[in-house]
């Protein structure tokens, strides 16, 4: 395949170019603000599909209701095929074209949505997050057709834009093209995730992720501290009140309950994975983890629910001071599930906890709990073919074996694709592990994009060559 | 003084344009981007008072130190002399013209930088706190220029920017200029307060504030909550952690300790209050207060110290979901305080107490306190005579008798004014009860905006009866 390579490798500037034209489009799917700018980016990724012979589709997938009542119509979700030869196996390669929020005041050292080169590593929102990958897999076809090679499969795309916001709409959207779009489909693949080390990884596991609000709500409106200070019982303390347990343990009764004990293989599956806590702890810039082993450390990372608190709207967050009471605060927190957690029940177990600690309270304010995300937890045999040929296709490019690894992080969609199609799924990340995803100075690597680019290449020939199911 | 006021009644309409022009300006001192509007502001008093022939400088109060260690020039002081005559009395105005942030989103119902009246209630941020009172007494200056009375007083004014954000670079400004723009000075006017009631007040006492950022520091960015979430010991779960017992009580070792006791007296003259709970209730929209009874509300609310956490700022606060888990937080809280408390003594007990609850995590997160903000209480005998000119002028235009009230904010400068000149203070407000002072939909009364003006008319006829100290 060293042509192929070489083609690719030529082609390293333009690719550069397409990821910054992408980035610079402001695909925040959090932000209804910006919605506009995610139609953009689901129509500039149907038209670059079209332009490459794809039969491409924008399937319309509804609205998306705000808290107010109002509805804003929800991203498009692009489709999109190249070749049908019922003789070939048919990958589907889904990936998302929205991103986290970002800002330069954040803490960027670049312009967030300017793609920007430093060393080599390529910063910018959403650059390894997913849109770089996505395009990695449209180079792939583009490389196959620039070079007059026959695609080996067939391969369909799934790009969708909420992803960053819970893929709002595409859980029904799979579920009506189960028997049309998904009909011939053999392989679902993702990328949308990131090695563990500098070895190339394979994924086979993510959390879920239940994300919460929680709302307490007093006065009618804000009120001067001074003023009323002394007066009224504050929202704000009622809140941090039931944040309960500052020990960043979760006390919500069931939630551990339901956690799948740890086996002996996984313990040793751990063992072997290269991961050196050194250099992680250096990397976040932190002195002490909340483990000291690997073991425990990836157990918890992969294996177990966790809990943050993200941060507080409706008090004063900017800079400086204010003396304000504020009058309805809201807590957004989330928490990172596993096996064998519902989301459903983790609602029931959240509500109902937080309910009863702010009863005890006796306060006169209001709470309001509401899980806007709830995104189950995917797990997948590492001895299937696919990661047979996953394994075959890295030794190719890099030379090595894959580690093994879960995701702490959630694809909300992975579960949805094993559910309602009954395909198979794997997960192929070439993102860096140093990435910074949803955090300031997101990167992509030139390194990781463009062998990630051949990496690809090289899956589609190994898969070509499995029994079709 | 009939003429006079029909004078002042027939100008009512230029009375309000006044004040749009000057709410339009966002002179926000707390933010440092909207200091150019901060400065355009100064600029305009000045020119306001020097069209009017006053004596007026724009003194250079030097800069302000921000935390990245940049400076910034602060809003100059405006001071004014209208009449020098050495056989009068001479007052001081003091006032300031900038005011809280607001944006529309808060939950304004009109853009708060545009003036709007609602029948007869003037909405806009800085209407009330302190636009329309400083203009009240420039207005009485004008009536008295305009019908060619001699002034019965000389008349100084000393207006500020920075008000809103602790008077920053004032105090050194006073202590400089005693011995020459104060000295001679009789009485300091301020009125920049509001009533308790629809019953006009006199206030003499304010509480102090100490208004403090506690600072949790770990990772050395923002990280994915997913692949991050149960590795690393989060900021945010600290900062709650330490932000103590959530009772919304006081817990700081030697806070309480330092309160004056309530004496029988007092108690006595908060019976003789007007006030209605109920109407309290319904205005700021809340079922049940921190206390049932009218002594306990009043003492609690001018008396005691109390605690409110404003808001937390690095963590996510828009609306919507990000999945971070934030690097540095900071808890914006303060403390209201009352005699006997002292700044600097609380600013140790906060920071020592901190320190210690912090220590007990064991956390490699970094806590760092810092007091922005460390103003003074203030309280002043209602039995001399500047407050026997105020309810005679209370009773000329309204004819009742005032209510003799505290302040649950803080008004640093009265502390300052007392300390460094030795100077009576009289606190005359005329913003009514239901201002909505730093919240959303602050507004002026075109009623009391226009009896306010006519008070201050009356007041100055009445201290030219005063005895010279």
């Amino acid at each position: 395949m060293l042509p192929v390579f070489q083609y690719v490798d030529s082609h390293q500037e333009e690719y550069v170019q397409t990821l910054r034209d992408w980035v610079a489009v402001e695909s925040d799917s959090s932000d209804v603000l910006r919605r506009p700018d995610c139609h953009r980016m689901m129509d500039m990724t149907a038209e670059k599909l079209q332009a490459m012979g794809g039969k491409v589709e924008l399937v319309d997938i509804g609205v998306q209701e705000l808290p107010d009542g109002k509805t804003v119509a929800l991203p498009k979700v692009v489709t999109a095929q190249f070749g049908s030869d019922p003789s070939k196996q048919t990958v589907c390669v889904y990936g998302h074209v929205d991103v986290q929020p970002a800002k330069l005041e954040d803490g960027w050292a670049t312009e967030p949505y300017n793609l920007t080169d430093i060393n080599g590593n390529l910063y910018g929102r959403g650059a390894s997050d997913n849109k770089a990958p996505v395009l990695a897999w449209i180079h792939t076809v583009e490389v196959y057709q620039a070079l007059n090679i026959d695609l080996p499969v067939n391969v369909k795309f799934i790009i969708e834009g909420m992803e960053e916001t819970g893929s709002n709409g595409l859980d029904a959207m799979i579920v009506a093209q189960r028997d049309t779009f998904f009909s011939d489909v053999d392989y679902i693949i993702i990328s949308d995730c990131g090695w563990l080390s500098r070895r190339p990884a394979l994924t086979y596991g993510t959390r879920g992720n239940c994300y919460f609000f929680a709302e307490v709500e007093g006065p009618k409106q804000d009120l001067h501290s001074g003023v009323y200070g002394g007066t009224v019982i504050e929202p704000m303390t009622d809140l941090i009140g039931i944040l309960g347990d500052p020990s960043g343990k979760i006390l919500i009764p069931g939630i551990r309950e339901a956690v799948a004990p740890l086996s002996d293989e996984e313990w040793k599956m751990y063992q072997d994975i290269e991961f050196d806590i050194e250099s992680f702890k250096s990397k976040i810039g932190v002195s002490q983890l909340m483990y000291s082993n690997k073991v425990d450390l990836l157990a918890h990372r992969w294996r177990y629910p966790t809990v943050t608190i993200h941060g507080i709207e409706g008090g004063f967050s900017g800079p400086g001071s204010k003396t304000v009471i504020p009058a309805k605060v809201i807590a957004k927190f989330s928490i990172r599930q596993v096996p064998n957690m519902v989301p459903a029940v983790v609602k029931k177990q959240v509500t109902d906890y937080l309910n009863s600690v702010f009863a005890k309270r006796k306060s006169p304010n209001k709470l309001k709990v509401t899980m806007i995300i709830g995104a189950k937890p995917w797990l997948a045999d590492t001895k299937h073919p696919l990661y047979e040929a996953g394994k075959a296709a890295v030794k190719r490019v890099f030379n090595v074996e894959p580690d093994l690894i879960r995701e702490g992080g959630t694809i909300p969609i992975a579960k949805t694709f094993e559910d309602v199609t009954g395909k198979s799924i794997i997960m192929m990340p070439i993102g860096g592990f140093d990435d910074g995803l949803h955090s300031q100075k997101e990167k992509m690597s030139r390194y990781n994009y463009i062998e990630g680019t051949k990496l690809f290449i090289a899956y589609l020939h190994e898969v070509a060559h499995l029994k079709k199911d």
